[in-house]
């Protein structure tokens, strides 16, 4: 399959079937991501996967209590989005998803924000490659993660991924067209007659 | 093509041909790119794409004059990286390769940084999808795509991407071994007999 119909296939799962999934299939999305570029090369990620419906339970809780906080008084330029999309302080997907990726990066090398995300990105299209729906979810606080798994004060958590089956079928996708965001020699300039690969937006 | 693959080829080109490339297929990659998720589904990114001899020219210059700087002091994390690739302050590049591809994330939108870098894993993947050679370099100073480009305020250039043809075949690229990144459970905790996708490291 073309990237370009596996990027538009994707959308991001707000619900999952609590159905099992094979492992392989993370281990080889991971695998994926691994082969990001880094700054420096210095590969600043680390992966849990965690499927024991026990330690999904805690991390819920943890996450829910931060975002219990959080939804009483969201940023601005978020609460609309919120509001639309009916997203709650509630994260049963943290439960419901058969399986749980936690993407760490390591706060000491160069970039390492940049390279950990770029790296979410090669993630997230391979689990679409395989079939699996997935989410990057931003906890609001993550400093739990040292106390309840044991990870090093070097690492910081950067998004928890649920994978799994979804509940419903993948609903409309909303982009800026094409034309919109891509300007030619400058800020503000069009790009004209590109070429046939030019589709327009959607 | 399985994106594993596409994954491990892709290596990052630092010396470009001056050959010419099809800008469809810089458009079909922008294309993958802008179907990335993003906070709160803002779709932070903009893109500038740049052939012309002279602005890239005049973007190398501007480069190259904070780079010289960055390069008498480098961070003690990154020192050795730059001595082993014999990376320097020139950065010629970005008037070889045919096509630069300058990323802007818009500072307001929430996670922005998060979303426009998982957006460039997009973009590279799909860049060497259709066999263009690209590097994710990160310019040392970024403010004067302001004045040189007329870019708004609001938004920050987050990597120029010179993409085209390389000068020279793929080199070997080091990563560290699959299960060396991944733990189970907990941090630590090794992943036993995840699937027969579990290819171990390079």
């Amino acid at each position: 399959m073309k990237l370009r119909d596996i990027a538009r296939n994707r959308v991001s799962a707000r619900e999952f079937s609590r159905e099992e999934i094979d492992l392989g299939n993370v281990l080889y999305a991971i695998d994926v991501a691994r082969h990001a570029p880094s700054g420096a090369n210095q590969q600043p990620w680390r992966f849990i996967i965690v499927t024991d419906p026990k330690t999904k339970k805690k991390i819920r809780a943890r996450c829910e209590e931060a975002e219990k906080r959080f939804h009483e008084n969201p940023p601005e330029n978020i609460r609309r989005f919120l509001l639309e999309k009916g997203i709650t302080w509630r994260k049963p997907f943290l439960t419901d998803a058969y399986a749980l990726i936690l993407v760490f990066g390591r706060k000491t090398a160069p970039y390492w924000i940049q390279s950990v995300w770029l790296s979410i990105g090669y993630l997230i299209l391979a689990l679409e490659e395989v079939g699996l729906a997935s989410l990057t979810y931003t906890p609001s606080d993550t400093s739990w993660v040292h106390e309840e798994l044991g990870v090093p004060e070097e690492y910081v958590l950067q998004t928890i991924i649920p994978v799994g089956k979804p509940k419903h079928a993948a609903s409309v996708k909303e982009r800026i067209p094409l034309l919109d965001i891509i300007f030619c020699g400058r800020w503000g300039s069009p790009c004209v007659g590109l070429g046939p690969q030019n589709s327009g937006g959607e």
